[in-house]
């Protein structure tokens, strides 16, 4: 397996896509030197933006994150998260009526700024058959409602309604510490699709459509082709099949969910090949 | 779709299996006049017993409930749940050691009559390294445990020691009231399994293992073969499959999961075939 | 279920996708009177595109099927194939060696245009060890190829190379008459990941991609919103989930595959949700 | 990881089953020096059977493999295969019309000496409506058959009739040298169901029904209890999950489809745990 230098790599590509976790942060803080790095692309005009599976937040919440960790040049239009597709998404189909959501307050503020009015699985009255104004459920955020109580009542609102079904987040789990996982909204979202039995529609990595439109929104004030973009990550299954199939080159880091003594053995099982391996993006 | 009698049918039968949430009992309480069909097989020598995914409670507890409503000839020795097998496995493939479980207290009441110690996830310390003593888990009831913090702390537990997972229940819902429905132990196990990618051993209809455990079972005292017995069932795809599988007749009742208007449509598009299909065991 | 006239809600669209087995053309031959619908599309001036996944037949076949039958309007240009798709993968992802493919030669011809070499797999040395020159896998059509020698030679070559496989086609099935279908390039491709367990790319309705290629293509020379498109389609998995993920209007035709008296059980199943519903586009 | 000899372990044990492929024979012919062990458990009185997915060839032809290459202790009642399972469906559940079949002639041989009428796929008239006299389609064999025609013609058969679907052998794949594997009945098998949507009847390791089959079998003329057998195979998925699920010590032996560098990791990787893990049966 060869390993190559990032700096050296990079060089080739006007614009970068990082996904967040694993290459950026991890989960004791931002990876070490990456100052440098942001640094380094600066100097030689090399473009970047984060591409993130994350629903919870608005990118001007996630961009504050970077702000406020010394990464300055991480401003909110650097930011693409499945959480914009999943607003994009209501914005072309729902035109009035409510959106019942599973989430964080926070995380449907950032729908309502769409005139959209929300309200929490929590809130809803099953018994007095006002399900009927629903005309969307948008899975956020694995925190904000009660697990047993909430799901429940998502598995009986979906039985009576016949409402599209949103996922904003992909990913099925997400660190929260060392050595610690816990499971995250796609995971959920999976749970109720296996026993209602209905297709839902998902957002984020490595779904084509949040590489569309990180391409198109790089591209409103730039004129780049799919040859000048790398996308980098630390999982195959999201940031390197997502990216290769969009048609850009990929490269995968070492600094993440990806351990460096598995990725050969992963890639071969998997068939996921990344057109690069670096240790992280500091290398 | 032709329907049959059911007192007809059974009288070509030795013995009957009985599903029991709708067939015997449904979320109103038990099936009307269902007392005077347990007379029928009586003056009619035709022995039964009730094959039921249910490891929330023991086999006298389940049976008590019977008893309660009437049904005096519902004896322990009548009952075969998918928490016997897990007994089973338990008997046989765990000697020493905790075992660890999602579900009531009731529920690992069950178990810990064989001698085993046994562990609610809640109660388990994932920091202090204890994880080591555990023998297996089992998933026995959605009930009896907080699904956000024992769900993701199942999740580490399984990613630091390489136990088996136990599923003592198959089913992904079960019914709570006449329009609701709860996701069951069975649906949570497949969050988990999906999460962390390991194999887990379910035990429950229509696996082959709880009819071959009953049909053992019945035999203790008896000498039937298999075209003595026939399976009645209101669900094609663990009832009747199972069923058909193991080599025994099938009658498929339309008194519970699978609703009348649409028998035909399932029965052909799923190819899971019943011997027969009743209005209910009081026909 | 309200049935709407294809006429009358087309007029609210600037730009019409057309599913094309199902919608424009069935086993016997084209929809009768679809002459007049391009007439009234002409008439009122509305844009129209084939979506289609097929990728046995290049652009240029494609349309001169329709041209043969009378549809004069339906020339090169209004053609998008999932094929297109996976030429657009090849030219971004592969610079260089040899391109393996499962189809007729035919579907070759049409990637060979690109400079690259392609290799049926049928002509492949697995023994002499030349698989080292093989860049990328391609399935391209059902037809062309022995199955049993050369399915078996597929799974062999996956096993010692690490190419990616792009599926060209994801379609289960075809008709190929009124009343018989046969296993499609997308079925034969869905054995092969089974048994190999590599993940592969696949393009073509209901997968994003194909929608945004179809988008930019016609935006090429337009200037449409995604309000202004309507997808029109026969199949709720593909057309219907697809369109409406991607953010267009969806009409739903009964006049393929999914027969009027179980439209409605469909839906309320699946939990797609077409925005019209039309006996055919004739209507 | 502890490596255990064989020939030590197996001494805890009354009755061993062994796995065939991997296990007494590989691509190269018979495992070197296995004689000497079938020596050692007649010495020590540890009776043995042979434990097999296989319905290409009856007991008896599957007996005479061994008798042919020396190992005459493996006579015709030492032979339990998944073939037999199907022949006892057939029994229990067939009690007239035609058994369509895919699979070599000889394959159905085994059946026909049930007195049932069988007809190959190739030789069934979908036109003239003869379908109506199927009672079951039973999936031998990968042989036999050209797989375009007939696998088209058994899922428009499927679309027509609904008959039960038995898969006789529920392997995926085989091995036909030392570094080529073909696709096997269980994995053409995965290809039908997906495409029509239907719930096929599978027979073979890990399922349940196999392992209590060959239980009863060695207690016609025994009396074995669960703690007394040992389960022997080289693959976690079929072998060893299968027997720990019944019930039964399992070992996992090195000689087959497990290699010795990837053991540990696939392990902890599908917490599928053998009891012991050998080099080989002639450790």
């Amino acid at each position: 397996m060869y390993i190559d230098s990032f700096k050296k790599i990079v060089r080739q590509y006007k614009a970068v896509f990082f996904d967040a976790f694993g290459v950026l942060k991890n989960s004791s803080g931002m990876i070490p030197n990456i100052g440098d790095t942001f640094e380094y692309l600066k100097e030689h005009n090399i473009d970047f933006y984060v591409l993130t599976n994350d629903a919870s937040r608005s990118p001007s919440q996630l961009a504050s994150f970077y702000q406020r960790n010394g990464l300055h040049d991480i401003t909110v239009d650097k930011i693409i998260s499945s959480g914009m597709l999943a607003r994009d998404y209501l914005r072309h189909k729902v035109k009035d009526g409510r959106v019942a959501y599973l989430g964080t307050k926070d995380s449907a503020v950032y729908l309502e700024a769409m005139d959209l009015i929300t309200i929490p699985i929590s809130k809803l009255d099953l018994q007095h058959r006002k399900t009927h104004e629903i005309r969307v459920l948008v899975l956020l955020d694995d925190e904000g409602f009660d697990w047993r109580e909430d799901l429940n009542k998502t598995i009986n609102l979906l039985r009576r309604t016949n409402v599209p079904v949103v996922v904003a987040n992909t990913d099925k789990t997400y660190p929260v510490s060392d050595d610690e996982i816990a499971v995250a909204i796609g995971g959920i979202a999976g749970l109720i699709e296996h026993v209602v039995g209905k297709t839902f529609i998902r957002f984020g990595k490595p779904d084509a459509q949040i590489f569309n439109f990180a391409f198109q929104h790089i591209n409103q004030n730039n004129n780049y082709v799919k040859d000048d973009v790398l996308m980098v990550g630390d999982t195959l299954h999201t940031d390197i099949i997502g990216g290769n199939k969009f048609g850009i080159d990929t490269a995968l880091v070492l600094s993440g969910n990806t351990i460096p003594d598995q990725a050969e053995f992963y890639i071969k099982t998997t068939g996921i090949v990344p057109d690069f391996i670096c240790e992280s993006i500091t290398s």
